[in-house]
């Protein structure tokens, strides 16, 4: 643990979900902090905006992005473009964050708002062998491969969180980057290196296959050493940035399909933590990503308040 | 029936729910129609917006509303600033509107933001005696005061169409102002007085009383005559304009508490009916209003494409 930091609510996003909610967490009071990079949030990426209540001159996404971070931070909300890449739950209802430069964060509560961020890995058999060898969370699987060659698919920060959980279980780790460049923080590259986890440059995986177990993987092009194909068994997913699914999975989430379920305020299954935007599959459109973000933040808003009750934090 | 005129979408309520909702539908190639005074939405009466996404510099309420107005007709959807009055559902799945100038419309769907515009009596005893004398819909209700004296509380248009409406059943019908002027379009008072419909500028109503069913009502003061009470069999609530309560009993609405219910996707329980912003109980934010809009008009545009492939319009 290098610094821990406490807030009452922690939001992971930074797209219009997310900000909605920070502008009214910190205008109710609430300590908070945003994390992740505005400018990957769909909206950014959006040309024009003609949709979005108020707006009749049909803004750029970015300006319209500039305008609401901008909004956001007014009410003293802090923001990180940093990547969360693992939560886990505390004895006192609070929750541990740990981003990309392996800082750590406490909060009471916490607003997942990471878009529509589910990639598709495209590898053959990845379905069938979910399970079978195939897993999407260390924290939930990680024990099931104790001692056993164990390969992590990814080839960002994620990836490497992913890795190095899966010390605990077996020292025998490989990061196959899957036809991308890796991009990893130093802090977690010098952590990387240290415990020897193999990081190999890969093309994209062709096939996942096995006879019952999964136990290998097949490469669309050779590895630079001229290998087609690998063994390992347990296969572990980390493709981008962890999304809906992977927090999901990490916390007990209940699932629709790809999306996390929530009510119309925001309420995860789980205490503490709400979601709003596309990662709860509401339309993908700013107005309605705006308005579920402000619906979550005042269930947080409600339920800090009401925590700060009983529970007393050191 | 003076006119006609057939929309894919009426939506009634020019607050920032109904004009979202316009901009999603319209834009969505359904033809529109907007329904209400925009001046008399809380937002427009919000002296300051601090907390709507990407405004950071605190638009007031006047303003905010001007330019969702313009943008709401920018993609060609009409605004009447009209009140609608009665709504009843047709043979063939669609809806009949009716306004305060008694103008027609037909909708194969429609949209409810209408806000909180529940008004609350202040009546002693008329909790109590609702079902027992005491009722909030001429449609649902008449019936059970056939030929018998009724009074109608209330000062404008929607007190002037259930008045009208209770012709069907009895011809002794009265209409109590309850402390305000009358406020009533002139097509509507030329039908009231030539059907002999007694308006009495009344002071506030002080108690609905009976032994049983409500049968008289009194006064805060004395009516200009002198009276302190007047005898009655039926009491129709019919302050302020029609709202959620109005539209729910006209239309079989399901309610939770005084708000329409609805799901994440602003479904009501009958078929074609949406329902958006505070009238549904959601944050009365103009955040949640302008998502709830965008969700409830996708719906209607799924509704309506789906509609018009099996459905025929003469």
């Amino acid at each position: 643990m290098i610094n821990e930091t406490q807030y009452d609510l922690a939001i992971i996003g930074a797209g219009p979900a997310g900000l909605s909610g920070a502008i009214y967490a910190s205008r109710g009071q609430l300590k908070t902090i945003i994390f992740g990079d505005e400018t990957k949030s769909n909206l950014y990426k959006s040309h024009i905006i003609s949709n979005y209540f108020a707006f009749p001159n049909n803004p750029t996404g970015p300006e319209l992005t500039e305008l609401g971070l901008k909004h956001a931070l007014q009410f003293g909300a802090i923001h990180e473009r940093t990547e969360i890449v693992d939560i886990s739950p505390q004895e006192d209802g609070a929750f541990q964050l740990k981003d990309s430069t392996q800082k750590v964060y406490q909060a009471k509560t916490i607003l997942i708002s990471t878009g529509q961020s589910y990639v598709l890995s495209g590898i053959k058999g990845e379905q069938g062998f979910t399970g079978k060898g195939v897993s999407y969370c260390v924290t939930c699987d990680g024990f099931f491969f104790k001692n056993k060659p164990v390969v992590v698919i990814g080839n960002g920060d994620y990836a490497a969180e992913e890795a190095l959980q899966l010390l605990s279980y077996t020292q025998d780790v490989t990061i196959l980057s899957h036809g991308k460049d890796f991009n990893i923080n130093p802090i977690f590259l010098e952590e990387l290196n240290k415990h020897q986890i193999k990081m190999i440059k890969s093309p994209r995986l062709a096939t996942i296959e096995g006879p019952q177990n999964a136990d290998k993987v097949t490469f669309t092009k050779p590895l630079e050493d001229g290998r087609t194909e690998m063994n390992f068994q347990g296969f572990f997913m980390a493709i981008g940035i962890a999304g809906a699914n992977a927090f999901a999975k990490k916390l007990g989430l209940e699932m629709e399909g790809n999306y996390i379920k929530v009510d119309k305020n925001g309420l995860t299954n789980v205490k503490g933590i709400f979601a709003a935007g596309d990662c709860t599959g509401s339309p993908p459109q700013v107005a309605s990503s705006v308005g579920n973000g402000c619906n979550a933040a005042l269930s947080a808003i409600k339920l800090v308040r009401g925590l700060n009750a009983y529970i007393q934090y050191n």
